[in-house]
């Protein structure tokens, strides 16, 4: 497991003070040749990365949070969560919201490093395939814990849903219902979350005996247009199509709209199913099929984690914190 | 107009050194008679308040935003739109959410001023009926700009939606359809939004001679449920029912899930209007007629007076900014 070691960290591991360690790296004369030895030593053993910035930098009261989309109702949530649990706290929180833009996402971060806040909670952007403006983050050692959203390579703690076992669950309730003609819509091909979503539902339809069929499957790009298109498409092809699962309530909800329109009927012809559980999902006719919202329980996790490594009872390191969702089953299915 | 006074303002006007006036409002003995009558005597007619703690507090590079829900979108649009206006500037944004309660807009409001926050933007919540919290801020030199959701008594600058007027266009709207017998459904009696648009409708059915019927009056406390129970009543009591005009589009949602699950069809039977077209207005089937989303124009309007309060080049004082919204006329009217 990577991880990024501190000079506070290499301080304890050696039984000398952070000044010691400091002076150490820095070939201060005062060090004799002997400490400075152990000291460099053991840094490169571990990865140490000097930065002159870091070093007497001091850490603000803040904990950021930088999520993609605060107008969706899980990030809301996440943030909601967020603050009452650091009410009792000196910590105050301060949220950057990315638009889904990696551009975006950099600024916060420089945004984040120019306030020395004490650590940083994420989920990525839909755009973000490079990692040098995380890593910079631990350059100027401010823990990051990543969630719902991630960068696996990464060597910072994680919070995921176990996205790949619900929308296995998913496919499999509907495949219990008689289904056989299943689609799935996903999102981008670079989001760790809706790729779990894809690959339990592949994986449920091959151990059923049942054929994944590319024309069934549907990356979505944020067009709610195209949804029609997709499903009109797909029933003339595939005219016995009986269920769709797809990888937010939202879509999946545009999703029941069009089928309705042209003249479907939900469950009884086509099931629907849907992800996170979503205010919509309740308050569509008919009420949405879906999987547990877990925005409270993942917030929670993630900030007990960025805590016990800011107050440094952990280390940061690469591990991954994973919780199970739920189906809720409603109208659509 | 009222107006918090400030010690710098007192200097402006008075053509004095900002220490002179702090040590004339103190009785400093360095301080002519003259002069300390002067500064007494103006400070007394402006209102001046002195607070102990203001003075040199200086203040940090934050603005903060307190809203009663991020979970909803037209607020999380408001939050959106600020931090793309405040990304060029040295501006940091934070957020407080009160998630509808006084006693966490206390909380938040303590934040601001232990942070030394530069400005205040506020939208109070639905339990706010006192001021002395947002009247602190104003002791503690902190400008505030409220918007969206106002209290009318204190002398700041408030910019809001002209819901009065959107409200009677939308019912006059359904009386021009040949609706007579319109419901309307509000929220808080102490939320100025909600009690305008009430208005709104109530003034449209009296000029155009239709009778104000206070069962048809539903006043709504946050529980899906009773929407259900109301629009039961009402069509037991009134079966001419033809039209409902709701305070947002959520609730504007159940009432057209239950009125479609009770056999009635909108809108050749009974027209629904909502307000703030949310994007499930959009999303709905059929789709809704709504009011105008004004939060990206509202909450620039707000940062832009705030800003101006900041840097000085206006003064604190009670104004109304009034946005007018159009009508977004779509399948339920």
């Amino acid at each position: 497991m990577g991880k990024f070691v501190t000079i506070k960290e290499l301080a304890r591991e050696l039984g000398l003070s952070h000044s010691t360690v400091s002076r150490a790296l820095k070939n201060h004369p005062k060090i004799s040749p002997n400490t400075r030895e152990k000291v460099q030593e053991l840094a490169s053993a571990r990865g140490y990365i000097h930065n002159p910035h870091a070093q007497n930098m001091g850490t603000s009261d803040f904990i950021s949070l930088i999520v993609p989309d605060i107008t969706v109702y899980f990030y809301g949530k996440i943030f909601e969560t967020l603050q009452n649990e650091l009410a009792a706290s000196d910590y105050t929180l301060l949220l950057f919201n990315t638009q889904e833009s990696e551009t975006q996402e950099r600024e916060a971060i420089d945004r984040c490093i120019q306030l020395r806040v004490a650590g940083v909670l994420a989920a990525i952007s839909m755009q973000t395939e490079k990692a040098d403006h995380f890593e910079k983050l631990l350059h100027y050692e401010i823990p990051l814990v990543f969630f719902d959203r991630v960068l696996n390579f990464l060597p910072v703690p994680k919070v995921i849903a176990d996205d790949y076992r619900a929308s296995y669950q998913a496919t499999q309730h509907l495949i219990d219902q008689g289904r056989r003609h299943i689609a799935h819509i996903t999102a981008s091909i670079h989001l760790n979350n809706s790729n779990n979503r894809l690959y339990g539902y592949m994986d449920a339809l091959k151990e059923n005996g049942l054929k994944v069929n590319e024309e069934l499957i549907y990356y979505y790009e944020m067009q709610p247009d195209s949804i029609e298109h997709f499903l009109d498409r797909a029933l003339q092809k595939h005219p016995n199509l009986d269920g769709v699962t797809v990888f937010n309530d939202y879509v999946a909800n545009a999703v029941v709209n069009a089928l309705l329109k042209m003249g479907k009927k939900i469950p009884e012809e086509i099931s629907v199913f849907g992800f996170s559980d979503e205010p919509i999902a309740s308050r569509m006719s008919p009420q949405l099929s879906s999987v547990e919202q877990v925005a409270p329980r993942m917030a929670s996790l993630a900030l007990q984690k960025l805590l016990a490594i800011v107050k440094e009872e952990q280390a940061l390191q690469s591990e991954k914190i994973v919780i199970h969702q739920e189906l809720v089953i409603r109208e659509t299915s």
